[in-house]
């Protein structure tokens, strides 16, 4: 048999750990699929004293000497699974140069640096390849990358990360309010105890930009990406959503779009919307992610599994480990970086939105006719209207409730709006703004 | 810019026409992404004189006879959107031992017989694509093939054929028996005026086929896949399954299993089945697709969109006419065949499978033991009964309902047991029999 594919495994946690499990159980099956063995080389670990309980790994191969173990000449992967920007960007840079292959699940430094990783692949001739990095095991950047190639991609909206995909869905299910449901969460193991990455949509916004790049041909960093998390989504925020046969998930959303001066853009956004019941991302529930694209040709389409966990981040590392080092073996790179259209990125502000409005208001006549002409001002056309009683104000007699949903808008236009309808003397309060998608 | 990649097309109708608007409207942007140009060479139809509307092309490109476009020098990968088994295969052969790479979206020669077109290309040197002979658009072959290599798939459960999923789909909303549901899948031009192929089940035979090689490196024929189709589900089935909690879809599945002797098989099969309401397959309706795969690490994925239509099946094409272009240029081949595996494959008697049984029983003492003795006579232990007055007999006053649900049993033994119970003396009429999936 040929001579095997040595890899050098960066960080032996939770997905680390898997991927030598992994590489141990199934290495004949491996070894058929990539026409050689792969072998591990080394594995750089922070502490060589941890218990490791029943790892099949040799302890002879752990090294804390991470550089080292990369630049050694029997090294021909590295397997990146360390996470954080710093050390893992100047390792990644320097074993890419090298002209060593790279699989990272590193979404963090892809978002933050991915041109960097990128360029140095080129300057090396080795891969790069991160398929954990979105959507832990669903097979997602790959289809982006190269089945959809011949496509043109319109609109990614996804639900990509699994905390608050749980927090939502028990929210939804039980009433509960954001504090309650993050607590529920974190009890069950599904939210980290500082859960600020997730809850605040930095985890999403990191996935945003990777899938954005891949989708429009476009370098998108995280910096590009507008972010709002759900520690605001109320309970009544959660109830308004039902009473318009909606939910409420946490979307990254990357469109095309055409600017006022007829030049294509994207925009790339982070942030809890409604989305009808009948909407296919509307049932995805608990931890579990999914993506739908819409593409010109191919329609509509919807990647769904597991976004995180150990097997499954394993599995989409390893798939990747397959791919490069086969690559490798035939001597060959995959298709490089495809950033050629290089669109321009559209502030938020300017980004095509609708907004979901519940008002309590003042029960008297010209209510309406007052809170219309606040949007007809900002050249925001309303698409629904219903009046009830306020919620919670029954028996007072004096407030009524305002449901409005809008037609597409400038988000800053919608924004400004809801400004407007704040300072309003008629308006007893904003019970609940949201973004509506999905086409409801 | 580099010399561009000559392509040969076969066939223009629904997809090749839509092909050929693709290659027009978004030649920049391919050739951004290939590298280089794509030129269409020729196009080979069987008519010349049909009014082929304002199809972007040259006149002079078309021509009747297929083979001589094939070999000429200048054509470096063949397009095939014919169909059907010859004279496909002739051309195909000759264009793969010729060392020009193939894209084709025919899944009935795949199916009948993949091997030779394996063994042509890996005699030949170029790459075999066929994204498109699965689910049109979804981006699902190279996913087996690529991103879950470093997994172990256990079991793929797929919606493959829009046509019968839009006749059950119409069947559950509306009650309707399975001819009216034809008629108008018929009317809408969602089945052809011969349905055979898609209501018999033989069209996702096929792809059952296909998905069963690539996700057990197995070589799967056609003929090794157990097929029933749809003529035979009725709207009492429907209603069974309603009662239950459950929608009729007509599943393929593969599942790797183990036989008496302890050797891996594989079982693949196409049939009408249950399968909760809960399960993320429940809600592909109407004429979309969707495949779930259950794999050893990555756990439960599930793909979904449209799986034909002109513009859906010829995105898939082009992604792969994208990926063998790039291919050709930098002088590499993708991943040839995986068959390493080799598993038999169990024929369907030994396959482990579940029903649900409805029977119009007599009413009297000792009938509910009489019809649990066949079950255990023939070792199918009964997970669930549910005993009511039968449907359609009230006032009758003499007979009830069973309904029964199993666990898991070799499905031989299951029929033996459904055709003892139609013999005996107490069973008025055995209503409705049907697998269950999807853990109900």
């Amino acid at each position: 048999m040929t001579s095997p594919v040595r890899l050098a495994l960066l960080g032996c946690g939770t997905v680390g750990s898997e991927v030598v499990r992994l590489l141990h159980e199934q290495s004949a099956d491996l070894a058929a699929r990539v026409g050689a063995p792969l072998e591990l080389a080394g594995i750089a670990v922070r502490r060589l004293g941890r218990d490791r309980g029943d790892l099949p790994v040799d302890p002879a191969l752990l090294t804390t000497d991470a550089l080292g173990l990369i630049k050694r000449d029997d090294v021909d992967v590295v397997v990146e699974v360390v996470g954080g920007i710093e050390p893992a960007r100047g390792w990644l840079v320097e074993a890419l140069r090298a002209g060593k292959s790279v699989v990272t699940a590193n979404k963090a430094l892809l978002a933050e640096d991915g041109g960097a990783l990128h360029d140095a692949a080129a300057e090396g001739g080795g891969d790069l390849y991160y398929e954990a990095a979105v959507a832990g095991a669903i097979p997602l950047l790959r289809p982006l990358r190269e089945s959809l190639h011949g496509d043109r991609i319109n609109r990614v909206t996804g639900i990509v990360n699994g905390t608050t995909n749980f927090i939502l869905s028990a929210m939804d299910a039980t009433g509960a309010g954001f504090a309650e449901a993050l607590d529920e969460a974190t009890e069950l193991g599904y939210a980290e105890a500082d859960p600020t990455a997730d809850v605040e949509g930095f985890d999403a916004a990191a996935k945003a930009a990777i899938l954005a790049s891949l989708a429009f041909h476009t370098r998108v960093g995280a910096a590009d990406v507008h972010r709002e998390g759900i520690t605001e989504v109320t309970a009544a925020d959660v109830a308004s959503a039902k009473a318009m046969g909606c939910t409420i998930k946490l979307l990254c959303i990357a469109a095309r779009g055409v600017d006022a001066a007829g030049r294509e853009t994207v925009n790339v956004r982070v942030h809890p919307a409604m989305i009808p019941l009948t909407h296919p991302l509307a049932s995805v529930g608990d931890a579990f992610n999914a993506v739908f694209v819409e593409a010109e040709a191919a329609g509509q389409l919807m990647f769904y599994g597991r976004g995180a966990g150990g097997a499954p981040t394993a599995s989409a590392v390893l798939g990747d480990v397959v791919a490069v080092a086969r690559n490798r073996l035939a001597g060959v790179r995959a298709a490089s970086e495809s950033a050629y259209a290089d669109l321009p990125v559209r502030p938020m502000g300017e980004a095509l939105t609708r907004y979901h409005v519940s008002l309590d208001v003042a029960d008297r006549p010209g209510v309406l006719a007052a809170v219309a002409g606040v949007f007809a001002r900002h050249d925001v056309s309303i698409a629904t209207v219903r009046q009830g009683s306020a919620a919670g104000t029954t028996g007072r007699g004096a407030d009524a409730e305002l449901v409005i949903v809008t037609h597409v808008a400038p988000d800053a236009a919608l924004a400004a709006t809801v400004g407007e309808l704040r300072g309003l003397d008629i308006v007893r309060s904003v019970t609940s703004v949201l973004r509506v998608e999905g086409g409801l």
